[in-house]
């Protein structure tokens, strides 16, 4: 069965936490939106514009497989993580993961409003005084305290702070690389600056990276760079 | 089995979409924030602090259930969901109920910052010519695609508009009524103006409203006030 993930071409944005799942897991998918032989950008519009979809999506990304359709990234990882063994089978323990993402996908939103702490629909140049006043509340109380939260999960974790749920690993901890690795890239200072109190999601990060399936992956063409028309974006002005 | 739920006392907040189940099912839960007895506020911190805790809460509201600790409110409710008969048996219905439910906690999150667009741990006052600009936004632009994507689930639902998913009551249906409830306590004008165009919507809010175990618990002392202290504020200067 080939997965087929529909978001938007050009940009990691969302549907990256998808990605390095089904990178990590070998799986076989088509990235709809980058793939013009797939129908690309427009294949991309027609399924969120559907009007028989059943289930229609509010917002990319979308994953397909068969006739099951899903929407936003904590129920796809969700639904794709018992098939690609990235997930333990304990329902507490599947239940604990689930937890985390939802917290990544909190980080990755409050990241995302750093640079559209206004409107959504406008450009970052049009909402930039308000940018600066909400990035720095973000860099100096938000971003530390999920960062530090995650450190303190790792430091808890009975199996050891390899993982954040056991002793294996779960799509938890390939989001947290991307949220790491999306943080580094938005806010270098500051995130440099937080490394100090916060080793173990550093090396969770970069084992995660070394992994031979992500590494290769982000080495690939597949990889598309992190920009300025993504959820993570570096300007300068906002890392203090 | 008495089911604990923490959160901070004295606003519906996030606690209400699981207080809602929790009514709805009958079940037996100790609301532990607003009952002295049970601890109260300090029972609700100490249980956020403390450092035997394995699964951490990034924020309230907790749900405690023996040996199990849940906390993100769409965790909650997949985990309450089947225990309390308030979501599909089968798989893809259930994911996709808890797709929905993610999209709900989406748009809770974007009212939330109409009132605090800039920095959430700052005063309203101080950051009130933003709030109109980003509350416009949310008005004119992300509440009616919110609430018009609702409206398209129900009108798609091979069984009916009467329920988000399939023929009968899930936690979704629950999660929108409070949403529904809690916009047209902020934005009267804007949610009326709303209603013409998202008629299923509103008609699942009233018979939700009307069901005996949750028409019950709104006139109870246990269903606590809207307020300026909670997720969805009266402010009419963001009303239009």
């Amino acid at each position: 069965m080939t997965y087929r993930l529909y978001y938007w071409p050009g940009i990691q944005g969302r549907g990256e936490f998808v990605r390095l799942l089904l990178e990590e897991a070998g799986a076989a998918y088509v990235d709809v939106g980058n793939n013009e032989a797939e129908g690309g950008l427009e294949a991309v519009q027609a399924l969120l514009a559907s009007p028989e979809a059943v289930h229609p999506a509010f917002a990319p990304p979308v994953l397909v497989n068969g006739k099951v359709v899903v929407a936003q990234v904590a129920a796809i990882l969700q639904y794709l993580g018992p098939r690609l063994g990235l997930v333990a089978c304990d329902a507490n323990m599947a239940l604990w993961t689930h937890q985390l993402q939802l917290t990544i996908a909190d980080a990755v939103a409050e990241a995302h409003d750093t640079h559209h702490p206004l409107d959504v629909g406008d450009w970052y140049r049009n909402q930039k005084p308000e940018a600066l006043r909400r990035a720095r509340a973000f860099r100096e109380s938000r971003m530390p305290k999920f960062i530090g939260w995650f450190e303190q999960v790792l430091a808890r974790n009975p199996k050891g702070p390899e993982h954040l749920v056991g002793a294996r690993l779960s799509y938890a901890d390939l989001s947290l690389f991307q949220l790491v690795q999306g943080l580094r890239y938005a806010f270098p200072k500051a995130m440099g600056a937080l490394e100090r109190d916060t080793p173990r999601v550093h090396a969770l990060a970069r084992r995660v990276g070394a992994r031979p399936n992500v590494s290769a992956y982000l080495a690939s063409p597949r990889r598309l760079p992190f920009s300025e028309d993504g959820i993570f974006r570096h300007y300068p002005e906002l890392d203090g």
